[in-house]
């Protein structure tokens, strides 16, 4: 009705997470927000992919040829987690604890949506196993049925002496209720139960 | 971490309706797209305001000096609702079948909170009254303590002859169940109900 309301509403629907209802709060709320804010946050908008470029070595977003991660010197560089895109990386940094750096693989493989091995940054990855001092790849994909073939793939290609190959571990996640639990997440749970060590029950 | 990332997620979870995760997700998925379509966001946030107006008549947004609602000419002038804030008029719109015009007064009455008569659109909602030819005056305000006191303080100030002044019916929301309605709106449909005519039975 009023063309600058329902044209930015409209434009707001259109990303995810964002509804109708929600597009519509949020620009009353900028309705009566100062021009200021709403500048920071236009140029901010429409500056972020120019400011943002592919990371030279681990091909995560960066700001520079190097991203913070791969060009900071507190960071084991013999350690490689592969992972699926760059959310993943913002998820593995959260808890704070991983020393290693990343490999972003740019999708899982999925042949019938035309997405096969060479689609994928397994080259670059065979180039930094091959000339940097690269002692563990930890395959950090998720669990669907095209990330675990995609892990096994990368298992089998990368399997030589003298580099360790993992995945990240499966079972119940944090504050989880057994009853709750689906019987997939059980059974790996299960299989992949782990000796109690009076260390662990000690910390 | 990654610069032009964090200010744009801090700048997108300053806003209602988006959480901190929510606020990522956007941007991730801004990452992706076409720089396009982030320059049209962001010049829609930029002229947000810039493009908006109060109707001089009614002070709701509007692209022109009179709003869409108050320069139409199928609109009946002399039926006025009375709302708070320019998102009631969105609402009272979806359904279509409202014909009359509005009134924002911009508020209701909070003494405690410095909203005193005078703070709100009450003389210019006189002057409408006075000028116009105004047979109704519909009180589309909320059913909150302070809106039913504003409610009844305008309903006493343009009470006279020939100036009939409802306001909206209490009672159940539409597609409720008895039994998850709360008392209150229960006993306002108890007090409220009306008598079932064979012509709304026929409809």
């Amino acid at each position: 009705m009023i063309q600058a309301i329902d044209e930015l509403v409209s434009a707001l629907s259109r990303l995810p997470t964002i509804g109708a209802k929600s597009a519509q709060r949020l620009v009353f709320h900028m309705l009566e927000s100062p021009q200021e804010e709403l500048n920071t946050l236009s140029s901010r908008i429409r500056d972020l992919r120019t400011r943002i470029v592919t990371c030279r070595q681990c091909f995560n977003y960066s700001e520079g040829e190097l991203c913070p991660i791969c060009s900071s010197t507190t960071r084991d560089q013999s350690l490689i987690c592969v992972v699926e895109k760059p959310s993943d990386v913002f998820a593995m940094e959260k808890p704070g604890r991983y020393r290693g750096v990343y490999h972003i693989l740019g999708g899982v493989l999925s042949p019938i949506n035309g997405i096969t091995a060479d689609k994928l940054r397994i080259a670059q990855l065979r180039v930094r196993i091959e000339t940097q001092a690269v002692k563990e790849l930890i395959i950090g994909l998720g669990s669907s049925a095209e990330a675990e073939t995609t892990s096994l793939y990368l298992a089998r290609l990368f399997s030589r002496a003298g580099l360790r190959l993992t995945r990240l571990a499966r079972g119940l996640p944090a504050g989880a209720e057994l009853e709750y639990v689906d019987p997939v997440t059980l059974n790996q749970a299960l299989n992949e139960r782990i000796d109690i060590r009076y260390s662990d029950a000690a910390e």
